[in-house]
């Protein structure tokens, strides 16, 4: 090399100052919405930006590499080739909130080459929407690069307008139920993804992944100002991936839309970057509503364990589905019907048998006797996180879930030593965290090994949703959120503003099985919960999964029948999904047409202030009258000092009406609208 | 365990909030400045909270490690036993800012053990000095702990008040050269250490860590509002630090002061800290100012590689060691002097050779002729990150440099290729970050095989400074910090601010070849520095380091005799320093006493605005006249438009005497007090 190059070379190296760098190519949104260009530096490291009708959006971000074990993946690059297409699809969901969902962008693909002499390539995949972009790293085989150990993703996003933040921290503990910081979006630390922004402009921006195989979980962490870069969860192992070439990496997607609701409605975006559903026919994935063997534990009056409190007894369970039969509930969670929790369970998990259970808890029986009144037993395997003692059980408890019919198991991963305990190639315990590569494994084998069975799978403390239920329709759910049993014993408890921060962070990544509908509004040692009743059913619609709890204990929802109707009716699969007014925080209105059936419910929640909303019902059918059935907060309620004021009142709507109504301080509302005629 | 205990267990386990904590240990600084409780809370964490003259500074912070091979220690722990010590000593530096450094403080040492079945123990040392706490976990040798694998420090600082931060931060790529950022506490990223926050109430607070000996260098990452935790920096091999008990961390440091003087003399306490000399003798370690064949490479007039712009010619270099030997200077450091720069060596660092030099550089012929006129020649093994590489010639490197009289050693570590080269055990190449712990063992490898052949070290892209200097005194200096360089071709330049952050944070670790003295005020292709002629002498006074260079070319010098005469003049080694007046970015004015001499030096920098300062001249001996020679800015000087202006005046003061001067936008003050009689 020359001595001008070396020498410039030298200077390249050692300032950390941007070099100018030369638009390669661009790619605009079907409706030109949204342009990303992708430019190389003088340094030959790539970047891209995003603009949103000519207003910058994401400035100049790079993207690359570190590597352990050769040089990093990050300058020298030129472009070698460059492929477009254009895409407008319109595909099924077996269930969800959109039957329909289009599928709608234009893609750039752009193949890189280091000049240097290892000459490695790799191809930039860009999918531009008019809400959104995903992009991905293809690594095609190739002799300097035949397998990648990947130290970190050197992935930045570069947000260009100063504005507010929601985001809930990484690695903060080895956990996933936070609350939502609302801060500066050049206050954030290092945050979990989905992660959500509004900017000075109103704009309203967040960054995700899709697709998340084989692969560690992306946080991102800000460096400065708005400038934010990719920080995979690590490996017990060194470096935070290793995958053999070819292989790509989960998209990374970045949302873009003018307001809260076109948000919320661009998470189809996510399902769009999943691959098509890999199981054929799904048709016993079974969305339901289930009662459990749950809110007792959490109140202190039953136990997981063995003893006298011990909450899933045969005699308990065959009440529990009586209750369920007689109110149309088609599953029973039975937590703690297995051997395992009458020790350290958390420290360890080496206890637990996913086949036996407890000597009062005659499975057989019990789980007869539901299958005879239309209930399944819904498993539970709790792992504390020990996955090498579960994956060696796994086969056997898929194989007794099938044969009870047992057709969805809540997994669980509550780990208090650190970690998930999974066995290494050396054959010992490592510990991993719970979004790494192993984790990302270990969820899909226990999601394919369950599918074999045709049993659906909902884990707790989980790895992130990032739409694999497109590909993977039994993965229905997870309880991967602060959900409400920390309205229980929680400190503090759940705020009236977490489920209005929830809609608009976490749940852009999936379902959430949140197990509402405490209609007793008090937790452990009666201490309330801060929600009126009203709020209590809106979660219902607002919070959307497949599976949905009725969490609280059979007698509260015998003494509250009003309000338990609302719970009752509810569906849980549909059609169509629109939220009709929406703010990030404050206040969420959500439609959704059930599935199958001209009817429809609504949900409303806001946050600890009194909120109000009036929206068109022109989403009914214009050809319809509809009885709404609505369960408004009462004039004087409050989640402080009235929360079980509630009115629940009939009035006939058509498309052309109008709907107003107030959100106590806590509060929210649920409408039913059922279609009566022409 | 019964049930309402597990059930308890249960809550605490996947509750986020904090337990109650009870105060289980407290001690108090020798002036009773400083307190620092320890607590257990009902999980059994371990936290620690500082105040300051009763006033919260640092609220509860928890103590732990997460480990990848075994449970993490962070809960359950109960207090077994507890040591209370008060140390006031003062001890001697070889070389330094300070001859005598008084280590005074009261310690308290609280052995913790596990409830549980492991039953491991750890012990957490503090030390609390009227100026700063200092903090180490040490694991003793135990048989459920025989080998800590960790994943990551869990330690925190929870920073109580709002306030100021100036940081640098870590990640942002392989490497330490940065400027730093100045922002709201809840406004910081991941920061390198040390970081700098001033309250609102005024406290100057800095975090650091000392005696930074085989394990991982530590930055902190901020959580949420002032919330901070430490983040290890990443080895290759998965756990961030592998140590078999016995084993002690490094100190965690907090550094709390009321002003910025005094947080600038706290850096005493990062050498307390230290274990004292190892080395013995070390009056090889000689303080000096040195000249180098290095501007003309920044200025792209001269080349590292061969060709003809190649620097270090044996004609060149005996042309500087005349120049240096003419001016007082006894060292030269000739960059580009071996083989291995003519091809990528920045990407690979295979080439080079650290015993064999360039054909046209006579390395014996020209330190023979250094030596006969007093001018030792500086070694430079720029290694390219290259460790690998560079391990297997260190030896025989070293044994060269002590047959030719070379006692000081450039070492470097420029790296393109992602990272560090090192060898793992399995024999292959791995990329490591330039703090891990590979590069701890690295760099003490190094500072000790060169102290058997009394050569000392002065890293470029080190390890920081965490004070290592007074256990192996021969670890002179580094140049970690954005150098002169950046102003000779940086984007951007070294703002005039630069060193007035540099002082107040990165100066807290030790000594800085920041490399001065550029009197033609003129980078690459004539391109300006951004500072006034006196700043540039200033330097030499407020950025302390041992070795100095003269970084200028010699006819830059020759033409300016007048301001050349100050850095010909100023003192490298200390009997004391005092900060007479500090802001931190905005002014620092130091005096320093120069060693066995009653001469005084008195240095100030200010930042882009014009600063005026007016100090007692008390620090002079009070029985003598002083003849003070003062370089100031010129009236009508600015870095902008008139940086060359300059007054060169001398003036009899004494002790009673007190010193008014302005110093321009981007200027700097410089003086020498010569002792000139009773």
């Amino acid at each position: 090399m020359s001595l001008l190059r070396l020498l410039a070379a030298f200077a390249l190296l050692i300032i950390a100052a941007p070099a100018a760098a030369d638009t390669v190519a661009s790619a605009s949104s079907p409706a030109g919405t949204l342009k990303i260009d992708i430019s190389l530096n003088g340094e030959g490291r790539i970047g891209y930006s995003i603009s949103r009708i000519r207003q910058p959006v994401i400035g100049e971000s790079h993207l690359g590499f570190l590597l352990s074990d050769a040089p990093q993946l990050l300058r020298n690059f030129q472009l070698v080739a460059q492929q477009k297409r254009s895409v407008d699809d319109t595909w099924e969901q077996p269930w969800g909130e959109w039957r329909k969902v289009r599928d709608h962008y234009n893609e750039i693909a752009l193949t890189f080459e280091e000049k240097s002499k290892l000459k490695r390539r790799m191809t930039i995949v860009f999918r531009v929407f008019d809400d959104g972009v995903g992009f991905r790293y293809e690594l095609p085989a190739q002799p300097s690069l035949s397998r990648a150990n990947i130290v970190e993703e050197l992935t930045q996003f570069d947000i260009v307008e100063p504005g507010t933040a929601w985001w809930a921290p990484a690695f903060e503990s080895n956990r996933e139920e936070y609350l939502y910081n609302r801060t500066p979006i050049d206050g954030v630390g290092i945050a979990q993804t989905p992660f959500t922004m509004r900017t000075a402009s109103g704009l309203h921006i967040a960054i995700h992944e899709a697709a998340l195989v084989d692969y560690s979980g992306m946080n991102v962490a800000r460096v400065q100002g708005g400038d934010f870069k990719a920080m995979l969860t690590p490996s017990s192992s060194g470096p935070k991936v290793v995958r053999d070439t070819p292989f790509e990496t989960p998209w990374r997607v970045i949302l873009i839309t003018p307001d809260g609701p076109s948000l919320y409605a661009a998470n189809q975006l996510i399902l769009n970057l999943n691959e098509p559903n890999k199981l054929g026919d799904v048709s016993w994935v079974r969305p339901r509503k289930y009662v459990g063997i749950w809110w007792g534990m959490h109140l202190d009056t039953q136990s997981w364990a063995l003893g006298p409190k011990h909450g899933a007894t045969t005699a308990y369970a065959k009440k529990m589905i009586d209750f369920a039969a007689k109110n149309g509930f088609t599953g029973l969670l039975a937590e703690g019907w297995n051997k395992g929790w009458d020790d350290d369970w958390f420290a360890t998990g080496n206890d637990f048998s996913f086949t036996q259970a407890y000597p009062d808890f005659d499975i057989r029986a019990v789980s007869a006797y539901g299958l005879k009144k239309g209930v399944h037993l819904i498993g539970h395997h709790e792992t504390s996180g020990n996955i090498a003692h579960y994956e060696e059980q796994l086969g056997a408890a898929l194989d007794l879930d099938r044969e009870l019919g047992i057709d969805t198991v809540k997994t669980g991963y509550v780990s208090d030593a650190g970690g998930i305990q999974a066995r290494g190639d050396d054959g010992k315990i490592h510990f991993e965290w719970h979004e790494g590569q192993v984790m990302a494994r270990h969820h899909l084998h226990v999601v394919t090994e369950a599918a074999k069975r045709h049993v659906a799978i909902n884990p707790h403390e989980p790895i992130k949703d990032t739409g694999l239920r497109r590909t993977y329709p039994n993965w229905v759910s997870r309880e991967g959120q602060r959900g409400m049993e920390y309205s229980a014993w929680g400190v503090p408890k759940n705020p009236p503003e977490h489920e209005a921060n929830l809609i608009f962070t976490r749940m852009l990544g999936g379902p959430m099985d949140y197990t509402p509908g405490v209609l007793s509004l008090t937790g452990r040692g009666n201490t309330p919960i801060l929600s009126t009743l009203a709020k209590q059913l809106a979660l219902y619609v607002v919070l959307y999964s497949p599976i949905q709890m009725a969490a609280d204990l059979p007698e509260n929802y015998d003494a509250n029948p009003g309000p338990f109707q609302f719970i009752k009716d509810v569906a849980v699969d549909w059609d169509d999904t629109r939220m009709l007014a929406g703010k990030v925080g404050d206040l969420a209105v959500i439609v959704r047409k059930q599935r199958g059936r001209p009817d429809w419910f609504l949900g409303a929640v806001g946050d600890e202030q009194e909120r109000r909303f009036d929206v068109p019902l022109s989403f009914l059918d214009p050809g319809r009258r509809y009885r709404a059935e609505i369960y408004r907060d009462g004039d004087t309620a409050d989640y402080r000092t009235n929360p079980r004021a509630i009115v629940i009142e009939r009035r006939t709507v058509t498309a052309s009406d109008r709907m107003a109504l107030r959100i106590a301080p806590g509060g929210g509302a649920a409408v039913r609208f059922v279609a009566v005629g022409k």
